[in-house]
């Protein structure tokens, strides 16, 4: 009953590495628009690096939450387009989601549970005469239209039982009296999104310590302005995460960090 | 009745300085759309410099004749987000608008009048556990979004009676033959828009003389075409203010000009 | 009774060189939902380098296919704006197009045949006192929109008979044992297209040499994951036209190629 409540979707998000200087994006919309002109189109953003199919994973996963439930997700991050890489669509917790499987899941599949996989083998919902160079636009986007109209996962092809690929999306190492994690993304402001889950920082917040190599900041903060202008300051991102950012400041300029680099949490005695 | 008419909206606007590269805009429409789902998401823009309010405030003012008149429109340009700073809704002059009460009004204020504004003291329209980093997602957008179903203003929060925050958008000084203002916006293609209203500058348009530095332009042009390829040209912008443009050329790069810089008009005789 | 069939359009596209940090795009949509709330607006790409009209004829075309028949693109890269050129609006093979007469249907009259084409000088579908430095949002956008809700095109204006303007869009030069054309567009991965349609390439693809100054790479592949990392690749691209790229690296960039690079095609015996 819920999920046929949950059948037809109004709203399709797409995220890719295309940019916005050539038609692909405007084109799979085109594609989309042919097949369920009723649908809602939002990007998520389409300036992930080029192929950084691990940036992507974790953006993906911080987005889907501010969707309906029933909203199709496409990621077009496909390096491997035209290899024997597969093509999937999956209803994984509460999300739909639709790509290449690369490891674009990674993220999401740390916090969330398969329900169901199919690989996309069924010809028949494709764009025709699909391009080697563009699946996003021929088999991914006609797919996830397709789905929008009420159609059924298992019609797509074949169900899928094997492991779905994920990459090293590392997770935050636990001490004694300190946790190790690492930036993850960094966003227009230059603020620093780390793949820390403050929830599991929450007693004690002031004697808190964020170290990103010699950078410190002490206590965990609220909001940008608990701080003087252009003072470092640590708080929980937008995502749920530990952000460290400058108010009114470019912290990734200032402190120098990049994607990947360390950032050690410290505190004394016992954090819940 | 002519209120009635326009209760329901049928598109929502964003302004904002997230940039396109993180997924901040995205969840937006996310939210809009699991609120009013047959709501047109359009973007103005959401390139503003990072937390430049005053010039999100001449860029804000400049697009809302575009749109229907129902259309509510939001800006979030927040520097101060999580602190005592009011969020606020409000009808003035024909737009109803949604946005911190921080200056991002400062201009439309120059020309508008007030006719209703409300505090979003009310959570019951915000999203559950509303992130101190993002009321943009969290409190704007589903209040933006409820009002366009035919909400009325008054139940979002308490009637605001005190002045809203303005900041010093400059007005032209006028002398005797000459009146001195200020490029408040430059253009993708390098064309310095300014705050002067051309509408006070018609009689003898020939005369004019403008000047930035020791940079001159004579006469008002109608058109980039009036002048030859890589010559300057003063003329009516598409906002109405005055623009100093280089046929096909970079204003702003040939003339070395950026915004705050100030542009003096200069005449003989009098100037209706 | 085809043509009453496509006599509306849900799907209105833009296509302009205006960037996404002004509000232009998104007072062309306002205008547009103004006249039909219930277009879907997709941009096409609003970062065609300013005024480079060739360069969008290139993109515009290959962009429609992707989209419903009866979709209506405007493109807007005019820098004749407010000169004596015209305004247009063309139904040619089965695209409904409109936009400046400039040459920004070069590349299209290049495969399709104009079937009816007016010139836009009617001004009761124009927005009241249009910009002279504006005519996208104020003559181009209202009347696409007013096409869409079914409109005859012969409403807006006489019809047009003499030729349209079209810009030197070069084309491939076939010799005997070589065929040589030009890089004609760039996109964000760096991958070189060109103008040489691969259709006419298909016979002993593994005997092609493609020449760009003294760079060479062998035989033509079906995807970028034929070939191992960091390796160059001719391949044909989603538009249908030849494509050199590195394998997850950037093309562009390793060979130092720019838009209007000559690039040759060399075979032994005869190509079909």
């Amino acid at each position: 009953m819920a999920a046929a409540t949950l059948s037809t979707a109004n709203c399709l998000t797409f995220l890719t590495d295309f940019g916005l200087q050539d038609t692909y994006v405007g084109q799979m919309k085109g594609v989309a628009a042919g097949i369920n002109p009723r649908l809602q189109l939002v990007d998520l953003t389409h300036e992930i690096p080029p192929q950084q199919v691990l940036r992507a994973a974790y953006v993906w996963n911080d987005a889907l939450d501010a969707f309906p439930p029933e909203t199709i997700h496409v990621a077009v991050v496909d390096p491997g387009v035209g290899s024997d890489r597969q093509l999937i669509a999956a209803e994984i917790g509460p999300y739909r989601l639709v790509c290449p499987d690369n490891g674009l899941l990674s993220v999401i599949l740390q916090r969330a549970t398969v329900r169901r996989v199919v690989t996309l083998d069924n010809p028949k919902w494709w764009r025709a005469n699909p391009a080697d160079t563009f699946h996003g636009r021929d088999i991914l986007t006609p797919v996830a239209s397709a789905w929008s109209l009420g159609h059924d996962l298992s019609e797509f092809g074949a169900l899928r039982t094997s492991a779905l690929v994920t990459l090293a999306a590392a997770q935050p190492q636990r001490g004694k009296t300190s946790l190790t994690g690492q930036i993850v993304q960094i966003d227009r402001f230059g603020n620093l999104i780390t793949n820390i889950d403050v929830r599991g920082l929450t007693a004690d917040t002031e004697s808190l310590r964020f170290e990103i190599g010699a950078f410190r900041v002490e206590g965990l903060s609220r909001c940008y302005a608990d701080v003087n202008l252009g003072e470092p300051v640590a708080l929980t991102g937008s995502s749920g995460r530990l952000e460290i950012a400058i108010r009114n400041g470019n912290a990734a300029e200032e402190i120098q960090a990049d994607c990947g680099r360390r950032i050690v949490v410290r505190w004394e005695g016992t954090v819940v």
